[in-house]
Order: C-alpha cells, then structure tokens, then sequence
C-alpha cells in the first residue's frame, strides 16, 4: 500500500509515520521509484504498537526508539533480549541515597523466592515507592505489599503463558509490551473502578437493589 | 518552623515551595510579621503527598491543584468528594466515537454487578485499552480481563478498609491518593519483577537452585 492508505488504515497522520521513519522506530517501505515507496500489514501492526506505547503508555519516542534498537540485535538470548525490552517499559525511578528501601526490596523478593535480575528497574521502582509510602506514613498499605505481590505473580503466570505461546522474537516482545504497558493501564482503571465499588457498598449500603442480589462481591473476587 | 526548615524537612526547594503556595496547592504559612510566615507539620505533610503526586504519578500541577480544591469544598457529601478527588488522578483517554468498547466496559460492569458512577473516567480509559487490544490483536489478552477484575476487586477491598480506618475527610482523601497513585507504581512494580521471575523459571529452568527448592511459585500465589 502507499502512504495514503498506511496513514488512513493506522488512523496515524502522514508527517507523523514520517517523523517515525526518521526516528527509527518504523522500517521504511519498499522503494519502487525514488520518491514512491509501499507499505504492508507489519507498517500498520507496528504503528498501532507505538501509539500504544507513546499515548497508552506515555512512552517518550526515545524510550520507544530504544525498545526497537534491541529487537533489531539479533542472535542474542532470548531471555536475555525479552528482559531489554520489558526494562525499556520501565521509567527510571531513584529512591534516596539514604534509604533502606533497596535492602528491604531485596529482602521481599529473597523471600518470596523470585528470580530476579539485579539490573531490572522495576527494583528501583517498588524500593522509591516503599520508600515514599514510608516517608508519607502509610506503613499500613506496605503491609499489603504481600497480597500486591501475590496477585502481581498470578497476573504474570497467565501473561507469560500467553507471551510465550506467540511464535518468533518479534511477536513474543509485542506481548511484553502490550501486557507491560496496557496490562497496567487495564489494571489501574479497574482497581479504581473496584474501589469505587467497594466505598459505594460501604458508606452507601441502603442503595444496593434486588437486581445485586447474588452477593457481586464475592462473585468478583472468586 | 521558618521556609528554611520546612525546606531542609521535606526536599522541597525554596523556589518550588513558593511556586506551590502561588499555584494553591499549598496553603500559605501563618505570618509572623509582613515578610515572615511560619509553618507547621501540615505543610510537610502535604508537600510530600505533593511530591508523590508529581513525582510518582506524574500528574501535572494543574491536576493537583483540582484534586486540593475539591478538598476544599467543605460540607458536600463525603462519598462525592472521594469520589472526585479518586477521579482526579485519572488521566483522560477516549476510545474512537465508532469503538463498542465502552458498550462493552458497561457489560463487564453490569456482569460483575459492580456499583460505578457513569462519570468515572477509569470507565473510558478501561474501554481505551480493550479497544486498542481489539484493534493490535491481541484478544488474549482480553481473556483475562475477569482474573484482572478480580484481583483488582481483592485488592481494593483492603485498600477501601485502610482508608475507612482513618479519620476525617482529609485523611481518607490523602488514603485515596496513595493507594491510587504509590498502589499503581507499587503493583506495575511487581507485576514486571513477577513475569521476569515465571519467564526465567519457563525459559531458564536448569537455574533453578537448592534455596529455592520450596517451591517458592506456589507460595507467592498464595
């Protein structure tokens, strides 16, 4: 296809699919004259993957850009290229200098028995809000980093079975992504959708009606 | 205490500390003489929740200062004003105007027989992200949109009672705030240290070693 029909089948606009061309961080198309190029369906996949990232997951286009560069260098581990990719995802976060946060990070996930890279900034992450949620007081919602915890492993069983049923490097590091990226944009809306939920039957109870009859809660939670 | 101290106490530098007072998010100190005001634990208090606000959730100083003047707004109905204040720390996303996604948000709420007000923006942003995993394919994914729900609902039990546990609006607001903000870093954390440990148990089995051999899966899902 030409650009015409890559941008209105991606709904991305034309300098936009040039400035990431430009970018790196989509391929370009087949030449078929100097000034003529054509596109196909891998344009159009990966299009709709970077507006994920970028208005999703609000991905700076160098973030994005560095996440492509490891796909790119092929031969390597796969494990090894699958974790670039998620720690790309990931927005660097510092605790203090002073903090016992990173220890106490270590500690959890020593007890928990996870297998974990030293380098995964997902550390740095949990260790700067541990160490936030500390500093502002909050010592009782640490003590649900536990249940956090369970629930993050039982997610990531059924999200790494679906990633790894995918074929080829390519695909299985869009799964990454897309369970990276709108996997917690889908989990924070339905948390705060959840607590909504949860408040309402708490300081409103007289409003629930017989239609809710069949104790949703527990349902839910099943 | 004098600006130097509430500075030195919180982090927060002098010029920032001002720019917030300007902007409303901060109150004003009580002033000693025309050029002189002091301050107290309230305002490192609410710089660090600030700070969390800022730093953590990334939200723009324009989205705090709503979420403060809500706060303001004395003698309203608490369960309104909560609900304002958890609808503040949602960023806007709105799925195409021919997507059935938000129809199908309805459906999954109405299944779930969860009590949510039609002007939680968690609900547009939940059909942002099922339309886009419609439209890169991956349906999967959307499979597990129950198992989401239900952690999500497991979850937000216990946070909902955390913030009941407190007292005053204020508390509970800043409840909100926490768990809504520190909960998603805390959960995206874990979710990204959980799939690389299941991904190097599935592709790097033979690592595996005697400390772990209490199969420490099992007991994180617990």
């Amino acid at each position: 296809m030409r650009m015409t029909e890559l941008s209105q089948r991606s709904g991305v606009p034309i300098p936009t699919i040039r400035y990431y061309i430009r970018e790196g961080l989509l391929p370009s198309g087949q030449f078929t004259s100097p000034n003529q190029a054509t596109y196909d369906d891998s344009h159009v996949r990966r299009l709709a993957l970077i507006r994920a990232m970028v208005e999703v997951g609000e991905m700076s286009i160098a973030a994005v850009g560095k996440l492509f560069r490891h796909l790119e260098t092929k031969g390597g581990d796969e494990f090894v290229t699958l974790g670039l990719v998620q720690y790309s995802l990931t927005r660097e976060l510092s605790p203090s200098d002073d903090s016992d946060a990173v220890t106490r990070v270590r500690d959890l996930l020593d007890q928990l028995g996870w297998r974990v890279n030293d380098h995964n900034p997902a550390r740095s992450v949990l260790a700067t809000t541990v160490e936030t949620l500390d500093r502002l007081g909050y010592d009782d919602l640490l003590g649900l980093l536990d249940r956090y915890a369970a629930a993050a492993h039982e997610l990531a069983e059924a999200e790494v079975d679906l990633m790894l049923a995918r074929e080829g490097l390519d695909n299985r590091a869009g799964a990454v992504v897309v369970t990276g990226v709108l996997g917690d944009a889908m989990l924070s809306a339905l948390r705060r959708l959840a607590q909504e939920d949860v408040t309402a039957r708490t300081l409103r109870p007289t409003k629930t009606t017989k239609t809710r009859s069949t104790s949703p809660r527990r349902k839910a939670a099943k």
